[in-house]
């Protein structure tokens, strides 16, 4: 299972008046995580869009559990993997860790989506390639024998 | 049970590439509805905090489902309401509507913290008092009157 | 000259750590202030895009003072108008007035771009119809007659 | 003159409909930028905060040219400088690079205050103490040494 990782610093801005991260902003965090885990697979969002055609992969779903508060300047290194495989549908599990502790989790529930409408913009799931799938699997496995 | 209703804007600044809601942005609603509701009981966000010694009301848990996408100009109708109490935590239930349909829905369970350590910043819970918890129902009941 | 007035309560997660609006946000507000002006002219931006084919209306220059700091709670008094329209690009100036003095004042030089290439995305100014800046002089003259 | 460098990847949620950076995002890469400028100088915000016994650098006027567009996956090269020191008052300068091109250019005027109210938040400007200014010259002479 590919897991990719990324340091996300907490900036000035992503925090609120009780001096802790405004908690949207661990959402931010974690889709930009998505995207990066995607890349790290070798499918950058806009390839991804292109070379499928899909018009993206909105959210569902989402669970979070919010563990220790943040604060500016603090470190996160946020572990991202898919946790499942559906037919239109997948999960993507996110681990934010401060200083070896579990700070947050979040779990997102996406969809591969092909728009069908503009004005209103509807879209309806459509079957993910087997290829995509096969892509997180090939590439943990070199990144294994990497190490 | 007192539901508070507040109409949200879509704004071209909260929407993505894909033209619709950038996901966390659903939640910077909710966060904003949490603060109307206690606003509507007669606890605005700085009354509450300093009437009881707290440091806020920060989330540990989230659970969203996203039904229908958004986008630039629709309004959304959100209805909040405090589903459960518990002795030192509470959850909040969101309902986002548009045109008559459920596209959203949001449950934040957070927590009454007082502040016990700044660097870095530590919570812990504290009891919830019982009249913060009855101003919830009288003023369901003076707004059950009301109509 | 129309003039489109809208308030902005500022939010929880509007602020930073300092208690203060985190002077990005004053942007995003003015943003959407835009947009409120361009649709009190009848021309809301979907349809702005769809009528004149343009990409849209980015901004090249923007100026602003801060002059009195804002916190959660506060309502701002917004007024926006177009200052200046010249031939391909105009500036919108908005007033941000807190219990009747001005808080900030930010002045947008936006352009009328017509999309040139996707990949990387580039624009080119074209010329603002006549009927555009037109609109926004009549709809003055309707908004004073009933007054 | 000490410069600070720093990368910033365009994320996804950075981007509105039009596929390029929502212009108030800019706003936030650059306060980030100055808060990066001053830890680069030996002072991050916390401890700036903590020893000089001020409440914050709030901004009073921004500047801002916007030349090229940006969109999901760029890579920025920020710049960030001191423009300029007054007596309560600096300057501080950022450009945003592109592939080698200048992209964006922001000027930000901010003030060393303290705090004279809480409710409403008041701030007056205080004298910048010398010592902060020769910390960014020192360090910027350190720096040109280690080259």
């Amino acid at each position: 299972m590919l897991i990719n990782r990324r340091e996300i610093r907490v900036e000035w801005g992503d925090c609120d008046p009780g001096g802790i991260v405004y908690y949207p902003r661990y959402f931010e965090y974690c889709d930009a995580c998505t995207n990066a885990l995607f890349e790290c697979a070798g499918l950058p969002k806009p390839l991804l869009l292109q070379q499928y055609g899909i018009a993206g992969i909105p959210l569902v779903e989402s669970r979070a559990r919010f563990l220790l508060p943040s604060q500016f300047g603090d470190v996160l290194k946020v572990e991202s993997s898919i946790a499942e495989w559906g037919r239109g549908s997948f999960s993507v599990h996110h681990r934010l860790m401060k200083d070896g502790s579990l700070a947050a989790e979040i779990c997102e529930k996406r969809v591969w989506v092909v728009r069908t409408a503009d004005a209103p913009i509807r879209f309806k799931s459509a079957v993910i390639p087997q290829e995509v799938k096969e892509t997180f699997r090939i590439t943990v496995a070199a990144n294994t024998r990497k190490r």
